[in-house]
């Protein structure tokens, strides 16, 4: 399996799903509509849905049809996309770049960018409960799904991280409270990504537990990378200013532990994560590589 | 009937309801918990949920026990309380006061006040989903209830609205623009509110589509009236500053046909809604006293 042309073939299906999911840039009102695929058309990996399909495939086969899958992968990037814009507004991280443009509230304007995520927010869960796109998953599991995106997006999940790495901004944060923020505000939804895309395809309990496992230990791998490249990274490979974190005070991984335990860790994480998929057969490759891949990417 | 007592009597078991289901105070974080019960524990006369258990009694009677009724009535009023943070925010209408009391970016800053909304509409998909709440609700019902939520909600509905009426600020907008307003930013989410209750409440076509045209007739009658009182009311009745509507130039339904064609209008209105309950015996009178009450209200 290449992993390279994997993960190409699966954002470029995204990409075209998102496209023909999303209203029209020029749908009434306009200006809302442009806003909302100016963010979601601006690229990123699309980590969260290739990792839903790949969890679906190491269930129900790598050449398995899904019903709703990618319903539900892209609901995925729809919060993920959302998450950005309001993270990047000037009341919170006051970005004026994300990879590489100029960030949502300053091309739309302050008003339009909190509506837009509002909208995207809520689109992920207008698509998650479309009959045109989810027909053909078990009402009962689409329930699940809902709710499953729901927690980890919420106050106990990617919004609760988010309040305490702004509330931390700036002050002497300890390693618990870093802990906190990576596991609720990246931590959470990659976990649920996994675990919708398994169970969407209908994944054994035994299974369901194996995958959340991988998506817990690659999703602090992630952010742990990510703390990484804020240090090792330049500016082009990964579309913001090299050093933001450390300039902003926000604490990191190499923060705490260094730089060379924090890349330590990370691969510890990586071997558990594959670790977790012992259970699967070559159908779960695409998630080990990706579990590799995370931490040796450049961006 | 005595609609002040059932009004009462439900605004009662709507706020024990969302307290027994809002995290409480102290749950971490603490900041984005206080920031969410300020706001949903601020009052108001809770007129989406009340509408949804208003509705559900004409279809199942006015004793029936409908299951999961108060989980879908109560995510109405997260998700109407979470675009009423958003609304009073600095980039959105700047309003330092709501309901009386200082608006919850000025208690607790813009940044946990845009989170505290995000957590407020997310949390709404979560009870929406949750079994603990929904359980007894037909899980292809369920999903239906949500789409419903979240198109009404979301861009185009409530959000799609809330950015016309933002970009029409002080322009010389026209009735079509107005109408798109109320219908959209107040009118969606009032007729989803019919709907779902009726939908818990497992109603026929017939029934739905008869609730639809009361939710579409009050929902309008109600942001007429707001438009009016915004003129008669006084500050301490509407808990705002009287005129604020016309002071920053917002064009309203008393601007454009005049203060008694307006009146006239939304009685009209509520005869239609009346009109649309014929099919429904008395178990629809709460429904029938509460579209007489939207034009007559003070508050």
């Amino acid at each position: 399996m290449d992993l390279k042309t994997y993960l190409k073939q699966k954002k470029s299906a995204i990409d075209a799903y998102l496209d023909g999911v999303l209203p029209p840039a020029d749908a009434m009102p306009e200006s809302l509509h442009r806003s909302i695929r100016y963010s979601v058309e601006a690229g990123g990996k699309r980590v969260r849905p290739v990792l839903a399909i790949a969890a679906a495939e190491a269930v129900a086969g790598t050449d398995a049809n899904v019903p709703g899958l990618m319903a539900v992968a892209s609901s995925l990037e729809l919060i993920h996309t959302y998450s950005l814009i309001h993270d990047d507004l000037p009341a919170m991280d006051d970005d004026d770049f994300r990879r590489g443009k100029p960030t949502n509230h300053k091309v739309f304007g302050e008003s339009v960018a909190i509506l837009a995520g509002d909208a995207l927010l809520t689109y992920a869960f207008d698509l998650l409960s479309n009959p045109e796109h989810i027909g053909g998953v078990k009402p009962k599991a689409l329930v699940s799904i809902i709710r499953e995106v729901a927690v980890a997006s919420g106050n106990m999940g990617m919004v609760g991280g988010q309040v305490v790495d702004i509330e931390s901004e700036g002050k002497d944060v300890d390693f618990v409270t870093l802990q906190y923020i990576h596991a609720h505000k990246t931590g959470a939804l990659i976990r649920a990504s996994v675990r919708v895309g398994a169970m969407a395809a209908g994944a054994s309990p035994r299974q369901l537990k194996a995958l959340t496992r991988y998506g817990v230990d690659i999703g602090l791998a992630f952010q742990i990378a990510d703390d990484i490249l804020d240090i090792e990274g330049t500016q082009e490979e990964i579309g913001k200013d090299v050093g933001s974190d450390i300039a902003r005070g926000k604490k990191t991984y190499p923060a705490f532990m260094g730089l060379e335990e924090s890349k330590l860790r990370a691969a510890e994480l990586v071997d558990s994560a594959v670790d977790a998929l012992s259970i699967f057969g070559p159908s779960a490759d695409p998630l080990r590589g990706i579990a590799k891949y995370i931490v040796s990417r450049k961006n």
